[in-house]
């Protein structure tokens, strides 16, 4: 589907008339839970999960059918001052690994029986290094944006959105630092793997992108800015999916990065979305604080590529199983409590 | 199968020669991992996992194929007591709707793709008031731990074990109690809902229940003296499980009370399992600290009949499909941080 903006202007109007969940839809699910042959409260966080879907999807008794992960790729600029234990051409590399099946994602993926695209975003034209000016022009990230919008299948009925992208957590870290504020160092890890002497290159490089690009206060511009072609689909999609009552899970702190720009440019612009996990990138932690979302999981992954967030649907689509495939009470002729 | 046991005295002895995981499989699942497309140690307990799961099967590129939930059901003199917010009849009404599809766990076992079995322990013969006496008689324990025995099926790779017995919650409070220590009060909580006048008939009857059976000391005679049909069955699909070196992942408080007889009656018995998740019941979390078990899951649930365990094999099974089906970076081309 064609995304209805053309500038960064017409995206924020947009997230200024976003719509909401059915409140009857979710009432009703409420409703029909207390009915479940099941003393009431008794499966914990699967019971809000569901009331929260059903309430997204309006529908009192919603499945999960058609589940969609979409990883997306991009370059940047800022891998030249030596924040990543990859070398740049690891991103095109692994973009073929996702294509033949072969990354956890897929595996993931295939195990929740979800679709799964990839999305590559001009490999070959890394973003321009934020530790020394903006990622993106306008129309850089108004494409990038698009992109996303348009990877959203028309069927999709939960989406995770992953990314691939060496460099990207300097970036996050960034664009954390920029919307919530701290020292450097609170937001940058060891992303991959790096060295002592990396982490102290890549929180250098953090904190001079953020004094480099001061200029950059609301939301888009931070993603402008200080994200990259991969956070700025991944936006893009989490807002396509929005207009689409599309409920999403948050995967690690690279997506969740991106996400917190459309929180920040509109508060409730998260609503639909879940914290899939929490990462072992210790910013991620700290960043679902600040959005005040609870993961669902906490593995210890650090991969990105969405996993973390399709490793969640698994309890998604269990919740919503529960909550529809059920007996009631009189259906089973069980007595209450 | 038949089980190779006829007395506790026979069962204690297979306790005392139990098998271990295959060490060389274990070290080759390490060694592929090392190999697979992620930076080192990114995908987290799924990594501990894969290894772990590897190691009890014998293969260095495992995957799970056969998972199985057994639910077993008992009914407990206790509940003379006044310690439940439901009727004993629920028991068996809810072994009519395990049957009839309609229960929690029913759902999560199709989610999860596994065989599950219902297998109702003389619910019209409770076992013995834990408050007055001893619940079963040797004969009695023997028959339930060879039904847990005989109920694993032959090509199960991964096991749950849940239960159904109203005041189950009570028999596992006086578990814990006896083989921990503390006060009654540290693992007696409000199972399926009562109010605080039930719980505080229920917190006297699991110090009475202690007090009177102070003659078991040793993990299998607290489970005969304080546990229930249920119980025991569980721990006798856990043991079958060992010896058929199948990993089993551990659902709440009750099958967890049930499994630590084992582990106190002979260090190291739990070896083959996981803490699926850890559950609401406050007693839970105390319990897998002192079987230094860290649960998988942490979603609030305290329904019991494995459904915390069955939600964990997704968990599981994701972890596997990783490691078996990732490529490795020489297969993908990807060049190594």
């Amino acid at each position: 589907m064609h995304a209805g903006f053309s500038t960064l202007a017409d995206f924020e109007a947009l997230l200024r008339d976003l719509p909401a969940p059915d409140a009857e839809a979710a009432r009703a699910a409420r409703a029909r839970d207390a009915q479940l042959t099941k003393p009431p409260g008794s499966l914990g966080r699967l019971e809000e999960i569901a009331h929260w879907y059903c309430g997204w999807r309006g529908e009192a008794r919603a499945q999960v059918r058609a589940p969609q992960v979409i990883v997306f790729a991009g370059n940047h600029g800022v891998v030249a001052q030596g924040v990543s234990a990859f070398p740049a051409e690891v991103t095109a590399q692994m973009v073929a690994n996702f294509q033949a099946g072969g990354a956890a994602v897929n595996q993931l993926a295939l195990a929740a029986g979800a679709r799964m695209d990839v999305c590559a975003l001009d490999l070959d034209r890394p973003t321009g290094d934020i530790s020394t000016g903006p990622a993106m022009t306008e129309a850089e990230v108004i494409a990038a944006l698009r992109a996303g919008w348009e990877a959203v299948a028309p069927e999709t009925d939960l989406l995770v959105v992953g990314e691939m992208g060496i460099g990207n957590t300097t970036s996050a870290a960034a664009i954390a630092l920029a919307l919530f504020g701290g020292v450097a160092g609170d937001w940058t890890g060891c992303g991959t793997g790096i060295d002592a002497a990396g982490l102290d290159r890549k929180t250098q490089a953090v904190a001079r992108a953020v004094t480099v690009n001061h200029g950059a206060t609301d939301g888009l511009a931070v993603l402008r800015c200080l994200g990259g072609r991969e956070l700025a689909a991944m936006a893009g999609a989490i807002l396509r999916a929005r207009m689409m009552r599309v409920p999403v899970l948050l995967d690690g702190f690279i997506c969740t990065a991106a996400a917190a720009c459309l929180e920040v440019a509109q508060p409730g612009a998260l609503d639909h979305t879940l914290a899939g996990h929490v990462s072992a990138e210790p910013g991620h932690a700290r960043l679902l604080d600040r959005l005040c979302k609870a993961p669902l999981l906490s593995l210890g992954l650090r991969l990105g590529e969405g996993s973390g967030g399709v490793l969640a649907m698994g309890v998604v689509h269990s919740a919503l199983a529960c909550h529809s495939g059920m007996a009631t009470f009189a259906e089973a002729g069980v007595a209450e409590g």
